[in-house]
């Protein structure tokens, strides 16, 4: 068969195809709980770590998932594009990025990610906590632009070990497989590529 | 607050005003590998089983999740609507009806889910085995309309214990949980119901 490149470049075409839907950017995070039972929520894709495979997300410090993570580092991705029936399910490993992060690059990425969210979305960090019993109306606190990360606001990557590439209208379906990472940097990391049958 | 009904009335709301998308039918399963890793997928809707709350879906019994539910048999779904922004998260337990059930209502159930497929669907049972390598262009069976299941078609439930619905456009999220249940006709049911912060 033609080879149809690297994951990522497919996937960078499934979004280019899917750019004009709003909901494009909406993916499903399975992760594993405490008592060994799954979970599955809807996270916002903020594309990639720079100059790594990394899916980047945002999420709170008091959200289950952070729990969730300590237990089992694991998460796969399900990223389905509604129009051309592509399904990606990358499978790796979650790391969080938390106001006590201590290495310069991902203190800067954490940064980062802050002044590029929107206003309501940095409010939100400041929200009474999550999944506790509503007590009251809920009042957001009021943001100064310049003002840098709440403690509560972190950043969550998936470091991709395997993907799970299928086609449903074309009914194709590859496996990608990592094989070797020579550092962070992924420039360098090598994936096996096998058409299985769907 | 004004309680909004049951989860079953906010999801049949819910479908009802995404009813003119084709991708409506669409969510996503969490699974829990053997190995303990989380694994994800998107899945086609087929409504409840009559008369209870059991999600109902038709699943390849060749299919990594069959394999999955025998060590762990719980499943959460990610059920997100693009346009009203309203995610339900439905934990609970996952049952196969396969080729070998004798349970008669059970039975009948997976021979009425096979009548509703579409003749595309009934063929890809008979597939070559779903995830092995792929050595030659896919030849599907030609079936007879009237041909009873292929012995791969299954069909898949999940039992909910537990829903989260977040509506993220009013901000509001709530907790239902299953306190009773009498028999396996839901009718009798009991949920609590808990506003909580999102």
């Amino acid at each position: 068969m033609a080879s149809l490149g690297s994951w990522r470049e497919i996937l960078q075409s499934a979004l280019q195809s899917h750019k004009h839907l709003k909901h494009t950017q909406h993916l499903q995070l399975a992760t594993v709980r405490a008592d060994g039972r799954p979970a599955n929520r809807t996270l916002v894709f903020r594309g990639f770590v720079d100059g790594t495979d990394k899916v980047q997300f945002t999420t709170d410090f008091r959200s289950q998932k952070v729990e969730e993570m300590k237990h089992c580092p694991f998460g796969e991705i399900c990223y389905y594009f509604s129009e051309s029936w592509e399904q990606f399910r990358i499978n790796g490993i979650l790391e969080l990025i938390s106001s006590t992060e201590s290495d310069p690059l991902k203190k800067a990425l954490r940064e980062k990610a802050w002044f590029d969210s929107s206003p309501r979305l940095r409010a939100s960090f400041g929200s009474p906590y999550p999944g506790h019993p509503k007590t009251s109306e809920i009042q957001l606190p009021k943001l100064d632009s310049s003002q840098g990360p709440l403690d509560n606001f972190c950043v969550l990557t998936l470091d991709p070990k395997e993907v799970d590439y299928y086609d449903a209208k074309k009914g194709r379906r590859i496996i990608f497989k990592l094989l070797a990472k020579q550092s962070d940097d992924d420039a360098n990391s090598v994936w096996s590529q096998q058409e299985v049958n769907p």
